[in-house]
């Protein structure tokens, strides 16, 4: 037993230097802690409360679903479930027909990824640096950052390449269409040497989230999808933190006309509220399964409640223009004031984003671009980025802070008034941080 | 798009030829479908609604919380959450004290198989056969059954062994007894062989539960246990779907007086009325990082929804007297009227279980035991099975039909009535059946 008598294990930590807040009530972009405090919450969480904190029109439907048939097995048609899987169809790029649900974002990418194995006949699986797939073995092989290190390659058919990234080009270019270029030049001769035969799928976040919100340079993504009808290759696009209007459109691809095979989402879908995540398949994959039974499956795939929160959520949406507001903000409020900041604080080496997701890159000099803090840094290394969390925090303001990054996921629903106040509270967690710039 | 205009993939099928009922409602024990026709539920769906369908309880428990605080991210901390993981502590086992809890039974293996790994530094895990323990990349590769077949053993570092199964031994004992002593040989045998200081962890199904309700002869956890202490190894019980009462226990293993260091749980812990599951380790697998940051985690980490759901379910478990009913009907209801069954119908090869837990192991001859249909038996090789199966539905009853077994496991607040009209059911169907006995 701990001293606070807590006997819950919390993810991604020294069980013993953690203190975790504790949250009593949370409303729209807000959430309050055991002490009366409130934060504003730029963060929706892990990027997940893309309709705000208690959404009344989500509990009302969780209410109504649970009144109705709170559970079935997935065996069973059920009207909910079906109704969401026709919604998500209608709204995803076409050709994206079918959807498979899960429980969360891991198991999405773990389903995939055998969706396109058995597609496809082969193992491989190609996905990016500087990612972040989930935390089951396969999900968690697939991942590219420091959160895989410490465990095992548990999928032994995974290889890695690099994605595009303008601002710290892996290939010395120096335009998002040289990146472009390149970086397709880098994917098909990763391809060409693992064997091109042997690979089932390319997985992809679409924007990369929490590795730094990195969009991609235009005709990347329609690349990436003639490379991989050139070789027979599934593309996987997880769309977990980017979907359901985090980028100003329903999924993210549709930034980017392109489509991919599948499509893994989890989060907005229903803004977390129960836990649901799933896969989005063309017939194509489908028809694979057609009259062979797919080698998987889980308790709760397509729960109803669970569903129920993800049909209100097509619901508010179309009713509420939540992508109208989205494009809206993001035009007229969001990036001028994160422009507007990088013109006053030269630590901001980049700025980055689109929708409600966006990143400055904080730099100790703009010429090199020698990032505020290392790579995975900890401890004292990362100190003037926990400082800026900190500032932040102190001010009543809740941001994700990644590695030399501050990231901006606020709900999709958060007024222009709170924008501009948590906006305001960044630009003087910035000025204090200015003095570790070192241009 | 399907004929049906139903956009849903579903699990373990082949799309085209599965034809799934329409459930719309349920209440207690029976579901209802589209046409109107209502089924008494045997299976509690995939064995998970322990506390019956739309238990207004539950209902009320979830509602409650969704006005609360419907959802919180995992790194803070949340009075639901942290009651739930109290209670779940205070009722398993001494020693079992800390809760890590995650959206589902295949997510708990996966972190549980983890956290072994680290708390021995050592990566193989042996598994049994005639297991399920989940579809994402290790709980695929753990399952001993069937549904592993066409998957990869993804997770390298598996390796299996046989369980106890005094009917069909696979040691060729002749009592429970001879049977516990030759597993527990076998199994150390094969730790020994497999190199001891190479293995993590031993995962096992507490009482099994797709793959037959083999409940472990006397002895055999206790055996275990000093097995793994011997060589220095995790003992996971597997609880997914014994655990929170179906076994006349709150957790199975109490049953056998052995207590294991990884306890893993979902369904029954609310129901399934909200995704939830999770592992309950030892303060001793705690420690292990308690000042080094376990590498894994999950966005839905112990949700609030879930959670409410799981405290509501400790209080009627206590409130009316779950488990005291459960053991009452089983001793009293169940057992005598399978006993009498197996007496009346020469195909019952063998009886057992415990609690709301039970199995009929058909057989075309008592003497040589050969089994009803084959193992893995599919199309007209399984249609003495599917018979059953499908006579049980049209009058009404919904069982689990599993190879050569029918199983039993009613919602554990199934009314004596009800029992009494299932088992009548399956009496009538077995009396068809008798005519595929050769004995
Ligand atoms: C892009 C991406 N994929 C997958 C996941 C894993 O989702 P989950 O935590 O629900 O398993 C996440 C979670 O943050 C994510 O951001
Ligand atoms: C013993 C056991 N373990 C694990 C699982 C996997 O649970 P889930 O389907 O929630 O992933 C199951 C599911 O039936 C199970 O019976």
């Amino acid at each position: 037993m701990t001293e606070t008598n807590d006997h819950v294990f919390y993810s991604w930590s020294a069980q013993d230097e953690i203190n975790p807040v504790e949250i009593v009530s949370s409303e729209g972009s807000t959430i309050t802690d055991a002490d009366g405090n409130t934060f504003l919450d730029f963060t929706s969480q892990l990027v997940f409360t893309n309709l705000g904190h208690q959404n009344p029109r989500l509990i009302q439907a969780i209410k109504d679903q649970a009144d109705k048939l709170a559970v079935i097995a997935p065996a069973y048609k059920n009207a909910t479930r079906t109704e969401l899987a026709g919604r998500i169809a209608d709204a995803a790029p076409g050709g994206l027909n079918y959807v498979f649900f899960t429980n969360s974002g891991a198991e999405a990418n773990e389903h995939a990824v055998r969706m396109a194995r058995f597609h496809t006949g082969r193992k491989k699986v190609l996905s990016a640096y500087r990612s972040y797939h989930g935390a089951t073995a396969t999900a968690m092989t697939l991942t590219g950052e420091p959160r895989r290190w410490a465990n095992d390659n548990l999928d032994a058919h995974v290889g890695r390449f690099f994605g595009p990234y303008s601002y710290r080009s892996p290939f010395h270019s120096d335009s998002p269409e040289q990146e472009t270029e390149r970086a397709l030049e880098h994917l098909e001769q990763s391809i060409i040497l693992e064997g091109a035969d042997t690979i089932a799928a390319v997985i992809l976040e679409t924007v990369v989230g929490t590795n730094g919100v990195l969009v991609p340079p235009p005709g990347y993504l329609k690349g990436l999808r003639e490379l991989c009808d050139t070789y027979g290759i599934v593309w996987i696009a997880d769309e977990v933190m980017v979907g359901f209007g985090r980028t100003g459109k329903m999924f993210a691809v549709e930034n980017f006309d392109a489509t991919p095979d599948l499509l893994t989402f989890a989060k907005g879908v229903n803004s977390g509220y129960v836990p649901l995540g799933g896969v989005i398949m063309t017939t194509d994959v489908r028809n694979t399964f057609a009259h062979r039974a797919y080698p998987g499956g889980l308790t709760y795939s397509g729960h109803p409640l669970a569903c129920g929160a993800g049909v209100e959520t097509f619901k508010i949406f179309e009713e509420e223009k939540i992508l109208d507001r989205v494009n809206e903000l993001a035009d007229r409020v969001i990036q001028p004031a994160l422009v507007e900041l990088a013109a006053k604080h030269d630590i901001i080496g980049e700025v980055r984003g689109l929708g409600m997701f966006w990143a400055l890159e904080l730099v100790k000099n703009r010429e090199t671009r020698e990032p505020l803090v290392p790579f995975a840094a900890k401890g004292e290394d990362n100190a003037p980025m926990a400082a800026i969390g900190a500032a932040c925090k102190k001010a009543g303001l809740l941001v994700i802070v990644g590695g030399n990054r501050i990231q901006i996921a606020p709900p999709l629903t958060v007024s222009e008034e709170e924008l501009r106040r948590g906006l305001q509270i960044i630009d003087e967690a910035l000025t204090e941080a200015g003095q570790h710039y070192e241009g």
